[in-house]
């Protein structure tokens, strides 16, 4: 998508990419974002759970939340999202970095008021944090639609960053004998843990630990 | 510390604190934060390391970074972190949530400008990082420490959240023969990739995985 003045790096321009592919990639990966905004001219910011659908990113909240209700009539907000891939150790501190891929992006919040649209991106967001579970699931009543705000930022301004690869040290620092390399960091799922009511109940196969980085 | 307007929930208060003993374990515990500001009236947000100390919080950026000069000078910042430990699977898509520990703090930087503080504060960023690392580095230079800029954030305003516990279902819904329970989430430090320089090097203490989250 087109660079603005707000997704143009004043630095390291070569990390930086607006093509869908890589921003999409990244918001489809990472399970929370960081929604932040202005309120009486202070920014405040929330982590929250998200899910992509074609170039709208959703999310949800109670009708009562007071960060939902400060953003829903289209307030300018400002989404983050990073994964961390690895921490980059270098043989000086200074030339310490970090493996990650982020995406900032600036929006608007796009009420969803249709009671199917809104029904379906509450299917989004849950199976984007529990991948096939939506038909294993009590289906979901009127009544928890109608209490739960689902806002649709549309993806039309935004940047995805990254850094990749081993450290960059300074070239007269290369020979020193200081280890120097990466320590990859991985988000895991680990055993599901059942609660009372589920001790005798297999676990569905969509559960099924896969060792799978999230 | 004293709850705000800014600090006290609009729900689930219950799941709030404001303590120093709470804030500072999940600011100790997490490696980044997303700190929030207002630039002509718009939202921005950066993802960034960052140490606690005292009742500080320190991140560090380049001399050039727009970002670092648009709150350098004590603009107001919202300052988020979450921890996510486990996801939430309720027998209904509604009850479903995630066991998380956040901490949001509003505040603005005081720029550390003498010498041995600022180098001082890279130090506590960089052990944050990679635990005692420092003195195995190759001594930072002044130059390096000039070419960094070092904001630090008095923690005066700020409140954790979390959440805890198994799923809770609706009445209604717990004899229902669909599980319900946890799937933890842990986020490990792999085994150390060294890079070309330091194929013959022997792999410091510091390094050696020890399995533990970080």
């Amino acid at each position: 998508m087109q660079p603005t003045s707000k997704t143009t790096p004043s630095r390291l321009a070569k990390r930086t990419r607006h093509d869908e592919e890589a921003i999409y990639a990244i918001l489809d990966e990472a399970l929370f974002c960081t929604v932040s905004c202005v309120i009486d001219g202070q920014p405040f910011a929330i982590p929250t759970a998200f899910a992509r659908y074609g170039n709208y990113v959703y999310i949800h909240g109670s009708v009562g939340s007071h960060f939902i209700r400060a953003i829903e009539n289209g307030a300018p907000v400002c989404i983050s999202v990073m994964l961390t891939d690895a921490l980059v150790v270098a043989k000086s501190a200074f030339s310490h970095s970090v493996n990650y891929r982020s995406v900032i992006m600036f929006s608007s919040a796009e009420k969803v008021e249709a009671y199917h649209p809104k029904a379906e991106a509450l299917k989004w967001i849950t199976e984007k944090i529990v991948p096939n579970s939506w038909d294993y699931l009590r289906p979901m009543t009127e009544s928890e639609v109608r209490k739960t705000t689902v806002l649709a930022f549309k993806i039309e301004e935004a940047s995805a960053k990254y850094r990749t690869g081993m450290p960059n040290d300074e070239a007269e620092d290369k020979a020193l004998p200081i280890w120097s390399g990466l320590i990859p960091l991985r988000t895991i799922r680990a055993a599901p843990l059942a609660d009372d009511s589920s001790q005798s109940l297999p676990l569905p196969a969509h559960l099924i630990p896969s060792d799978i980085s999230i």
